[in-house]
């Protein structure tokens, strides 16, 4: 994958928010934001590191194992693989320099290598951080060296063949390094898909999502990947595990739910079974506005539960609605639109805003009945709850932008704008509750700092029991105080999470950034289980170490 | 609970063959089944078990703990609590003798009492077998005493409650010796249902439902158990466990997964919170016949896959068809109109029978809309595999009679007929050659040994992917050597299960019968991984030792 080093994706797709005329003034209006605010990146030759700690001799056995060319140690490649895509990466690695890198990159290229370089790593307590698409906003490639030890990025890019396909049993077998494009590309010229899209779908690989337990946007329709796992093939220090390829089972605990999850301490995934579809022959967009985020919420809950099952659902919150209609190209040239035609009208007869509205976007796919169902109860449903009908338009437009987001990022950060997101998911008795307490944490940590906040919400993958929320927040930065500004907010994110009734991450998953709320999520005697567990599958403690468990005795009697 | 010592259920409730005499000559002409066969059974005055090994001082202090009551030594108790309802366990406890037995019953009341109880036992090295409705089929309750040491069974039974409900989320907590029946009627006073119904259902509870990843017949409805638990508390002998209760989250491996399937081995499931559902305001019926099995699993492979979400699926292959239709009772009277109706012109007409046909049973469940939905499709794919409605009928019998079936094998028991069940799970693309392999072990099996074989299979339980396969089988028992017998066959059956692509379980569970096939379920290193989970959770080994992982040491580097 060709990559920008110091942010998101593609080098030669920027997304410069000078072209959102209307959303940068209200982003600096909001933000108060400084004039000449920006937070600068240092130019590509300036990036030097220090040596690396491996040996000549472990780099050649490296080489022999895997291929002389399948080991690399330059700055650029060791930079790249030493951070991730969170806003803390971001401000390292805009600099040229982080706390520490790994001191190599091995690229295998089979499920043999990935277990020859694995126990070499185990015997010579060299440690092993194993690298999809580098998309991880929680820290999950910071290299924490214990003792000195040597560090290698093991980047699984170069397994993404697709190994088997079951046309019966729609199941599909592929490597783990398989990117999201490659892989949907490669079951759509079998007229399937996996059905997968996270935000991170164009940078990331199956093996990732599956050791994060990522979420696509689809997953109202297809399930988080964890629902799509049928089995595994995973390169622990103590040896291949492999599972039976069933799609239900009751031999004992689910081994799969082990590893899906596990962040790359226990082992590399180097494979998986998972559920496929046939590609959807239809798709239709819809959007509504409500009176308010919690009318839009009642609505989502009745649909959901109700039994809504071909359709993607995204209710924004006021802030995020407000924004969204601020925002510009495709998605906004049709609003304006619209709201020429129908603004006014609309607030004046219907008691409706766009500044203080919840948007709700829709996109229901599969077979021509299946969707048509799916219309007729969404249509009935939201119009018990009063939404009024925004057509197609808005719909249609987030879904063709769903991927430049992180490219705005770049760009805002260019600017001197903090902009990250968190996520949590929680019962529905408990959603507007953590909807606020998140809220309030993060406005009042800002402004405690000075700052004027943005915060926006939306609920995006929902169960018959509860919703994710999904947050952006935006400040402009403190200079020089960048990091502890960042802290500061997450800290108290965090803990209005975890103190109601959300967990630390419904798909962004814990890397390093989540670690020390693991308790919170498992209990003592939880967290100590999946510590033994560790002990046993990797015993001298080389895979991907100091990342989503916490560290320091825990639980014991 | 009030139950049979000997056998299955409620003691007023028998269901004696004689009843069923067009199936009780069908069965005698098939199994060959000699003049005057029986298996008799000793009457209650009979048994007398040896003394119970634990000290007045442990049972004091196991009364101090709950209370005096709640300790129960006498023999029936112990009796009841040492078995399960599988073929062997009935084949030993009719003689009133056992291979072992607990030495004390424990009826907790309170999850500190549970606790209490672990530690205590923990501490005196006493095991603990947990103990819900006694359901097993699996050799789950056998004794495996460890150097002689003493054995409690932990009846969950007192612990019964609905804990919370919280109807917007539509979860319920409740305490986990809660039965079927209890459960769902606390649950139906308030509108709701699990959706949960196991043929175990009146004696069986939630605990043991989660303890052995329980499968109801409306699963395609409303899931599996592990589908539906949020989370749980489990009492270890290293302290109480418990988790966040959310509806998905990516913090990390899923532990309710770990102790979903986890029957006993790791500590005793206290409570759950679990997903529920509005009792479906409507439900409808539906029966169709097909020319051959692998038709209507073609038929059912496209419902699955194409989206049928609210409806109950059951496909019979022509052994259990024909069974269906040789069967009395009201099933029968309804289907004997039918056929004396429309049966020869079926046959004639259509190349149908009842004989080598395939029996589908539908039950469709939820709203109007759903319900609607779902039928059309039903009534349009069943057509175009050329499958020809019974009407409503047979589906009605089926729900009926659904937990009568335990009743019948008592009575064929006493009558000499070996009948017992086994089950398992495979890909669409190995269903047929998962059966056929199955079904040629277990026949092949019983010839050799000079019995004929009656092997009938259904499938109840589709996913997307895949199938449960449910067989039942039965055979004229070999007088004195009826356990020998039993253990060729299922010897013969698992095999075929384990080299075919099964699942050594769907539903049923490991316990001791399946403990030697998990290596091929989770692999060596699998295996491993769980051993050493078991060996920090329960260090001293004393939760339900023997059973769920194979005996001896397995994987180790």
């Amino acid at each position: 994958m060709n990559r920008k080093w110091w942010g998101w994706g593609d080098p030669d797709r920027l997304d410069p928010v000078e072209g959102h005329a209307e959303l940068f003034e209200f982003l600096k209006r909001q933000l108060v934001l400084p004039e000449g605010s920006s937070y600068p990146r240092v130019d590509e030759s300036q990036v030097r590191l220090p040596e690396g700690r491996l040996s000549a001799e472990l780099l050649a056995e490296l080489g022999r194992l895997c291929s002389p060319q399948a080991v690399k140690t330059d700055s650029l490649t060791r930079l790249t693989h030493s951070a991730g895509m969170g806003y803390k990466d971001l401000l390292w690695i805009r600099r040229g320099s982080l706390r520490d890198y790994v001191d190599a990159v091995v690229f295998p290229g089979s499920e043999r290598e990935v277990l020859d370089v694995v126990r070499l790593c185990d015997r010579s307590m060299v440690e092993v951080i194993p690298y999809g698409g580098g998309s991880s906003v929680v820290g999950s490639f910071e290299v924490i060296r214990k003792q000195g030890q040597g560090v290698i990025s093991m980047d699984m890019g170069g397994m993404h063949r697709l190994v088997a396909l079951d046309p019966a049993s729609l199941t599909a077998t592929f490597e783990a390094g398989v990117s999201g494009p490659e892989l949907e590309s490669q079951l759509a010229a079998r007229g399937m898909t996996l059905g997968h899209f996270p935000q991170s779908f164009e940078y990331s690989t199956l093996g990732g999502w599956i050791a994060t337990r990522s979420a696509g946007s689809s997953s109202n329709i297809y399930g988080k990947i964890e629902d799509m796992v049928l089995s595994m093939k995973v390169a622990t220090p103590h040896g291949m595990l492999e599972m039976v390829t069933v799609p239900k089972s009751a031999a004992g605990p689910d081994l799969r739910q082990l590893f899906i999850g596990s962040e790359g301490i226990l082992g590399v995934i180097t494979q998986a079974t998972v559920a496929v579809h046939r590609s959807p022959p239809v798709r239709r967009f819809s959007s509504f506005l409500f009176k308010s985020f919690d009318e839009g919420l009642a609505c989502v809950r009745e649909l959901v539960q109700g039994g809504l099952r071909n359709t993607t659902l995204r209710l924004s919150d006021s802030n995020e609605t407000n924004s969204f209609f601020h925002s510009r190209g495709k998605a906004v040239a049709l609003s304006s639109r619209m709201k020429e035609a129908v603004g006014l009208w609309l607030v004046s007869r219907r008691g409706l805003s766009f500044e203080k509205g919840s948007l709700l976007i829709a996109i229901s796919e599969g077979d021509a009945q299946n969707v048509e169902n799916d219309l007729s109860r969404l249509r009935a449903t939201c119009r018990a709850h009063h939404g009024f009908s925004l057509g197609s338009s808005p719909a249609q437009a987030w879904l063709e932008s769903r991927f430049e987001q992180p490219y705005l990022r770049d760009s805002l950060l260019d600017h001197g704008i903090m902009v990250d997101t968190l996520e949590t998911a929680t019962v529905w008795s408990k959603v507007v509750q953590l909807h606020d307490a998140v809220a309030v944490a993060i406005t009042t940590e800002l402004e405690k700092r000075g700052k004027s906040a943005l915060v926006m919400c939306h609920i995006s993958h929902t169960y018959n029991t509860g919703s994710s929320l999904y947050f952006t927040f935006m400040a402009a930065q403190e200079p020089g105080r960048e990091l502890e500004q960042w802290e500061a907010v997450k800290e108290a994110a965090s803990w209005a999470i975890v103190t109601n009734g959300g967990t630390i991450s419904h798909h962004h998953g814990v890397g390093l950034e989540h670690s020390k709320w693991m308790v919170r999520e498992d209990g003592e005697q939880g967290v100590a289980a999946l510590q033994a567990l560790k002990a046993y599958l990797d015993p001298r403690g080389i895979m991907n170490p100091g990342k989503l468990l916490p560290t320091g005795e825990v639980g014991t009697a």
